[in-house]
């Protein structure tokens, strides 16, 4: 049976080219309008495997995800670094004159406001997703009217690509993590972990816990504190490590599991990084 | 001489409070339409201070202000956290049946979408600004017309407040910090600190970083990692301390000062948590 990999978004959208990256074209779909909707669709098992951004270069982490994965306690089991590069796209054989109207997510018109101030002939228009607009430019054969959406969707729906790269910030590269239910089976390529844990506001406290993880040849690539709501001085802290050893891995987790409360292990995976 | 201060945003916005918070109501106003603009009034010195958000409980850092103050060399010299309310206001003796429209920032009708799902009679209508609308509102005795901003709007430009917290997400605590372009002179209330360094990906080397702050009697309150741009296996690091005796973060600089990379202060404030 086909996996069925549920992503935010549309076919076509940037989450449809991490499914794709990692499971190939053979699997099932499920287009999710939120994050939540995606969570939901792992919990009741209509979806095997979830696609889901959790941090991106221009507004550093999407702290809502971090909470949806550990409320819910589903497991990373990969992670991709995808470049995100907005394009506008339409109906072949046309010109950005041409063009009346641009439908996409109220985000994307907002990241390609600067682009759009130079065409004042083109209409913004709200709508829910950015891929599913090109989908439907191309179903109903819909001239005057454009999408920004990843290349991935021009290459499906067969839109022509008037304009590359029209968001106003060029550097956005986009971290995404592959999220299950179910713990994964410990798989050889593994060499790095997502683990969170509380501490108190204690001087030193976290200084202890990288202390371990150095001790044990863990490699930090990613450190962020979050308050704990209503409870002051108490602080969460995300940690990614990269390692070459399992064992090592083990034995630091086996020391910060005494020394940490609420310590968790969000998953385990192979280090996205080129 | 009037303090000149420059806000993101327009008189009656978060902003607004906190500058008056901070400097009372005998200031003259700055309005800017975006960080880069409120930045460049510091430079250029139209402004003696500036208000700038700078993390939020929704969405984390706003990486983007943390890069302009790094960028430009600008000093913290305080911080404040604001719950953030967003009210839906008109003029007097109108109910939600008698609004047509609601013009607001992309950004605001986005974060009070279920609630105009409640309402579908309002069209809503994309603005440069959420506290502006207030004003116009006001100012050309506009019927029919609601803004979505602050509590302090409708006190300021005369308001009616029709719904409360119209935000999806009620929990979005906003930290602002002051910034200037002068280093300010040491100053006895200051006992919190914001640090930038730069570290190779060795391992351990937070974790001896951290040891120095511990021994230092530094408490961390925050910490974040953002990998350097074009330069793979380099991080950032942004580290904001308390502390209760300033010769003991003297200490802690001076080591840290030779232990890291591109070290840097942010600035030295006192603490805005109550």
């Amino acid at each position: 049976m086909n996996k069925t990999i549920a992503i935010q978004g549309a076919e076509g959208s940037n989450h449809h080219k991490v499914a794709r990256d990692f499971y190939g074209n053979d699997i099932q779909l499920k287009e999710c309008m939120s994050f939540d909707v995606l969570v939901d669709s792992l919990l009741d098992k209509t979806a095997n495997l979830g696609v889901m951004a959790i941090e991106n270069t221009i507004a550093g982490s999407i702290i809502p995800n971090y909470a949806l994965i550990d409320n819910n306690n589903l497991h990373v089991v990969g992670e991709e670094y995808l470049n995100i590069h907005h394009h506008l796209m339409c109906l072949e054989n046309q010109t950005i004159e041409d063009i009346k109207e641009v439908w996409s997510h109220p985000m994307a018109l907002l990241q390609c406001k600067e682009f759009f101030k130079k065409h004042p002939h083109i209409k913004l228009v709200e709508d829910v997703d950015t891929a599913e607009v090109a989908k439907r430019i191309s179903k109903e054969n819909l001239k005057g009217i454009a999408a920004i959406a990843p290349k991935i969707a021009a290459e499906i729906f067969d839109l022509s690509i008037i304009e590359d790269e029209i968001q106003t910030i060029k550097d956005n590269s986009t971290r995404f993590v592959i999220v299950q239910t179910n713990e994964p089976a410990i798989n050889e390529e593994v060499n790095k972990a997502s683990l969170k844990f509380q501490l108190n506001h204690k001087r030193g406290s976290l200084a202890a816990i990288l202390n371990v993880l150095s001790d044990c040849k863990m490699n930090l690539t990613k450190i962020q504190s979050l308050p704990v709501i209503e409870m002051p001085w108490k602080y969460s802290f995300f940690v990614d490590v990269t390692f070459e050893e399992y064992k090592e891995y083990e034995k630091a987790k086996a020391i910060i599991e005494i020394m940490a409360e609420e310590f968790k292990i969000l998953g385990t995976y192979k280090n996205g990084r080129k």
